[in-house]
């Protein structure tokens, strides 16, 4: 996937992408000026302009989808009551070691009991859903927050991917019935699969976690995971089938068409749209920075004027000229600051943007302008008169390129084995690893606590889009494989 | 402004809001289904889909705004350590009675520090300024970000209009002179006519605020009230000078062209999207319920079928096809549930949707529809083919006459007074009062004290839009009237 490294200049990326993954990163989100690490808070960084414009950008797209699919936005306070957690029992253990807890208030303010950030909002929603729905007229009952949540974090933060505060959309639904919640596990997928690959370019699959790896209270998890270039999966939107667990300890009833008073079926979902950015930059950027989808660009055209002395008005001017024409459709700039072009060139495609046009007097002669293309580098040599068209060309492949490209790295990343030691040395080559297991039910943990030890990867559960198991054994214990799972190392 | 009600109808508002405001205010809140009082933290509240698809609206408007006069948006951690607190003396003494602490984290975390939940930003922000900012070149350097803030408010809190958790856009803008400083104050005050006037429907009048009442931390405040139906006032956003308050403890510095090391000249503005919200409801509603701009409303146009036996197949397929020939630009919906025609037109004209369409059989046959207004009742019989430039007209005017109306009201509040006697008369009538007043120095803070007592209303200030003081005398201590100020109740 990496190219190898050019002469660096002094804005751009010293390190290569595929040499050092983790040292890549960090350059790419430094120069680029996309997260500062220098905030006084252990695992809280501050996401700076440019990664704010792309991340916004992702949250009306992924608000559109969600409400496109029938869910309204409200607005949840972001504390919730200590006496709330305790009402759902694997709730409560699997989210105890991660919250942070307001105790005081003001110079003299006693709470009456601890205050929990938001680690999800089951807890605090799920006692206003018992509240507001009634009758089977009101179900399904489909909601979503967009807010930042807050987890204490004990694995090594990394900027986007695992803070101790990230940014995402959770939806809440209920229904009537056990199929309907079903369903709409599916229709979470679907809609992750539109956002993630059609919209951010990611390729990922999804997985039924095993059961001791799923949401804490969920009947079943089932989570994307995308497959970062270094072999590395790192997990993305995850979608829980709750059923009755919340509904029953928090009463979210509703009188059905008989007239019974029944428990709702639950599901909950959520994208971290912070962590989707960070998937989305470490994917698809390589060792001259960020490739971003065309619409995610804060900045989709970058003109550089070429100027020398004599003739610096008129190339300004035709600079200018090109601004008006494209800038009703797109997110046009002119770099006319003192740097050289070439300092322009890295500049801009350190931080993505799709499109640079070179402007100087020879083409202006020529009645042309210079267009060159980040994803792939492609140069071209546009009549001025065809400058509108070429672009709106470029702008509806752009994403759909980057995907393409995306796509064909992705399966060659899966190697299918049979025994532990292949499994082993292909881990160690970067890839996941595809083998039968014996159960993703709580009775295949402890070969999974082999998988983790011997392997130095986890077991990420059986794919949904695979229908079959194709393995005869378990590849730890030898057993019959009651399925085909992927093992993976994660970030 | 409020008229007779009429006989309530049982999805209606039964308290007026002339009578009493506040019970309206309530009543609308809860039947509208805006927001619920009823979650389990004092002073929080959950806002509904209703009021969180508006206040999403008016996000979009205002973050345009911002980014429109230049600044670029960020995200900062919502947590800020107490020792960046302490770097600037009048502000932590100002925010201390107001901060909710985090102490706690995990099952065995201990933090090295008691964490805020920001009450506002400066603190957090101003660090990484200083880490930014490095040469004139990088001036004006103009920032935003949207998100919530936490106050442990110690008065009565209601709904959208004071909270411990509200959400908000914060400006925080950095100048090499104290004269742009200034001038951006004047932008920012701009920037709140243009949305809060002309936008969202709501008058104001800017004050600069008397010493004792400004901003923690600020040279000068500047804030915008608006004048509520009822006499009492409400602040809404709010600008203040900082001068080099903050960025002499914080370190914001530059190197400016003459090679000088000097400090940066602070502004920052906050719009608090949701008072501004609760604000825009309680102006502009009345006894039926919601009155919304036409850009707000989260449905604008409410088709409702007049349905008989024999006739409803064809009266749905009009409606339908009404649907199809309007939602490409406007928000459409159909209520055909099993309601009679009557509690649905109480309970969209609650709800606050700008026009009403109603077919039934009768309409179809003289080829019509009937399109009644929400914001004066409006009726007009209009033909089916004149009915997309009827509803266009209705669209371009209807925020505009919202507005004319609300100006008119506007100015009638305000009494100008002599007295003492005259000023408790009017306060006690619903008034505004203008009157002389000594300083809105420090040492005007005594009189201010008695104007808390025997008037029972508090100094708002200057007013900004006005240039010299028309009286002679301090209404309090008699002395020579340094200026003129507003008296009024508050919210």
């Amino acid at each position: 996937m990496a190219k190898k490294k050019k002469e660096a200049p002094l804005t751009g990326i010293t390190v290569s992408k595929e040499d050092d993954f983790s040292g890549w990163y960090t350059e790419l989100i430094t120069k680029a000026e996309l997260a500062d690490i220098r905030y006084n808070i252990k695992g809280f960084v501050v996401y700076r302009e440019w990664a704010t414009i792309t991340i916004k950008k992702m949250y009306a797209k992924y608000e559109k989808c969600m409400e496109d699919h029938g869910h309204l936005p409200l607005i949840m306070p972001s504390l919730i009551p200590e006496s709330n957690f305790l009402l759902e029992a694997d709730h409560v253990e699997g989210f105890a070691p991660e919250v942070f807890w307001v105790t005081e208030a003001g110079t003299s303010g006693d709470l009456p009991e601890r205050l929990a950030l938001r680690p999800t909002s089951e807890t605090a929603l799920y006692k206003m859903y018992a509240l507001w729905i009634r009758s089977y007229k009101d179900l399904p009952y489909k909601r979503y927050q967009s807010c930042q949540i807050w987890r204490y974090e004990g694995k090594m933060t990394r900027p986007f991917f695992r803070g101790r505060e990230f940014h995402w959309i959770e939806g809440h639904d209920v229904f009537a019935t056990m199929e309907e919640a079903e369903a709409q596990v599916k229709e979470d997928m679907e809609m992750t699969y539109q956002m993630l690959q059609d919209e951010f370019g990611i390729p990922l699959i999804f997985f039924e976690r095993p059961q001791w790896d799923k949401f804490s209270g969920a009947q079943k998890t089932f989570a994307a995971d995308v497959l970062m270039g270094s072999g590395k999966v790192i997990q993305q939107p995850s979608t829980h089938l709750l059923g009755q667990n919340f509904s029953k300890p928090f009463e979210v009833k509703f009188i059905d068409k008989d007239g019974e008073e029944k428990y709702g079926y639950q599901t909950c979902y959520g994208p971290a749209i912070s962590r989707i950015y960070g998937a989305m930059i470490a994917y698809l950027g390589d060792d001259n920075g960020l490739v971003l989808p065309f619409d995610l660009a804060p900045v989709q055209i970058i003109i550089i004027p070429i100027l020398f002395k004599e003739k610096e008005d008129i190339v300004l001017d035709k600079a200018k000229e090109i601004i008006e024409r494209l800038n009703s459709k797109y997110t046009v700039k002119i770099d006319d600051s003192d740097e050289s072009p070439g300092s322009k060139f890295y500049y801009w495609e350190l931080r993505g943007v799709p499109i640079r046009i070179e402007i100087g007097p020879r083409d202006l002669d020529k009645n042309q302008v210079v267009l060159v293309k980040r994803n792939d580098g492609a140069k071209f040599f546009v009549k001025d008169e065809e400058l509108e068209k070429t672009i709106d060309d470029i702008a509806n492949n752009y994403t759909k390129e980057i995907k393409e490209k995306s796509l064909v790295d992705f399966e060659s990343q899966i190697e299918c084995v049979t025994d532990k030691n292949a499994a082993i040395e292909a881990i160690n080559k970067g890839k996941i690893v595809c083998c039968g297991f014996c159960s993703i039910d709580f009775d295949g943990e402890l070969c999974a606590g082999e998988v983790e030890k011997d392997i130095g990867a986890f077991v990420r559960g059986t794919r949904v889009d695979e229908e079959k198991n194709k393995f005869d054994n378990c590849l730890i214990c030898g057993k019959t494989a009651g399925c085909t799972v992927y093992i993976a190392k994660s970030y």
